[in-house]
């Protein structure tokens, strides 16, 4: 059995073999039509670039692919997501690496963009970011045996490299906290069902209840979008319930949530810190600008992006990695809403 | 005279033909003394890297460089420079090229990035930011006449392409809004001066307070650091003013400077929108999440990054360009803070 060229490639495609070379090396448009032709032929046949030719040529790119799931509008787009793209071009250049950073909205449409930007030979491995279940990019890499690292985690079965934030831990550090200042109604606000990360953080918060003995209440749990708008109509409707079924404080899992809470407590006539306690979750720099200052979760950011770095090169060059999968402890800051 | 070539630098810099290659296409690390004295001999031949050779190879890059002056550390860094450098991704994508961002610290260091990735082919044209008067950046790139764009300006009597905002023009919308209001006693809060964006800004608030028959008072001008603590700070200092001197309302360059004029207001007791009006520069997401939303001058940064990479594409092929520069119209965002 002969490997794959690109000649083979052209034939299923039907098209020529320069065709095949532009679409591959993403010199030149063609038709989209064509180059769907192509990309499903590449992949039907298992065709992998010439490693060796390229390698002869430059050896390495030096270029770390990095992807992010978009917002719409990228203006609302989470601060976290900006820091952390910001300390991955800082790390990798630390490396003397490059960043070679996209987006996708969709998450199905993003396995092309991989695929096109292994065949064009342009990065050495891949940093995925906004990691969910049943992500088919984790499939097709793995498949691909291409080295990549994820921020963040997936099924629990699924095997790869990955660096993350304890998420669950960060909850339990601000219940904790709340439940020493003698809070025992305490809310929820997090993001949407059958989300990975939104999961983890919400079992944080149901097991560190449990721990103190206190049941969480269906009612005081709102899970939807990871909006400034979302956390104030969260509280708003929280603000309506009779005294004694009203929470006390508030966990949420990022700091735009906990900013919507405290507008609509302080919208309610309540002081934040004294008569409602909020917690945010990711320490972005607006929960040290906002009155009072949000007690919040801090995300080592530049820590987690320095690790997923440190092990990508290391599966680049085909060194062991002493640790693949590491879990990152949160700290928890408090300021003056708790 | 013959066409300089990479064996004329070998001979220059004293090393290998090899090693040359090695640091221009940036495959292995070389001592940094060895990779010195190769750019040093690049520089001083005017090496040009064999164009033709490339182009047969990959045609273009399909890259664009972006960089921009980063700040320490990161986790302060400017949303602005966040959100468009995201925006620029995007846009790139959109006409089918990648972004390839680097950030640097100290800007006389920065000019051997550029003629790095100039040298390995990396990129196609660049996308500067954070541009200051006498950028050696400009200089370099115009002398090697390399496709580039400026998301902003520098010296006067400098010409390249550019985009920026008006940033005149949001001091002036600013100060009239306030005068509309009854103000008299208006202050400034801004960069440093000597700084391009700076003097620009400063330059909007000063004629727009004379354009009403306002004449600025220099205790009323404050210049420093774009932080919250330097806006707080200022606003503390003014409040410390016997009532006939202190200032009725604010204007600034950024949110973040307006946040801590918010601030430094209420903790001095005054209810800001009542007692004292504040004007942030940006229309950052952390504008309209603070009590009381702000009222701020919203530069088009999706609309900036656009254009940039417009013009970009054109000087990569060489076509005509109308507009080569463009001033963006900014637009005030009128919320509770005046």
């Amino acid at each position: 059995l002969g490997r794959v060229t690109l000649k083979d490639v052209a034939a299923k495609a039907g098209v020529s073999y320069q065709t095949v070379s532009k679409v591959i090396n993403r010199t030149y448009k063609v038709p989209p039509d064509t180059e769907a032709r192509i990309w499903a032929a590449v992949s039907a046949l298992g065709y992998v670039p010439d490693q060796q030719a390229r390698n002869l040529r430059s050896q390495r790119s030096r270029m770390i692919g990095y992807s992010w799931q978009s917002e719409t509008p990228p203006e609302t787009s989470s601060n976290v997501q900006n820091v952390f793209l910001t300390a991955m071009v800082e790390e990798a250049a630390a490396v003397d690496y490059y960043l070679l950073p996209f987006s996708h909205p969709v998450r199905d449409a993003h396995v092309e963009d991989y695929r096109r930007l292994i065949g064009s030979g342009r990065v050495d491995g891949f940093v995925l970011s906004s990691i969910d279940y049943d992500d088919r990019r984790l499939a097709f890499l793995l498949e691909a045996g291409f080295p990549f690292v994820g921020f963040g985690r997936s099924d629990p079965d699924l095997d790869f490299p990955w660096v993350d934030v304890d998420g669950a831990l960060g909850l339990k550090l601000a219940v904790d906290h709340l439940v020493e200042r003698g809070h025992r109604r305490i809310a929820f606000i997090g993001w949407p069902a059958h989300s990975r990360v939104g999961d983890t953080r919400l079992g944080g918060y149901l097991d560190a209840m449990r721990t103190h003995d206190l049941e969480p209440e269906p009612e005081l749990i709102a899970r939807g979008a990871s909006s400034f708008e979302f956390g104030r109509d969260a509280v708003a409707r929280w603000l309506d319930f009779p005294t004694s079924r009203r929470p006390t404080a508030i966990v949420t899992v990022s700091d735009t949530l906990a900013v919507g809470a405290l507008d609509a407590a302080r919208s309610g006539g309540l002081v934040v810190g004294r008569d409602m306690a909020i917690i945010g979750f990711d320490d972005d720099p607006l929960a040290r600008m906002v009155w009072p200052p949000l007690t919040t979760v801090r995300q080592p950011l530049r820590e987690i992006g320095r690790a997923c770095i440190e092990i990508l090169i290391r599966l680049i060059k085909g060194e062991p990695v002493e640790h693949r999968q590491i879990l990152m402890t949160p700290e928890l800051i408090v300021r003056e809403s708790t």
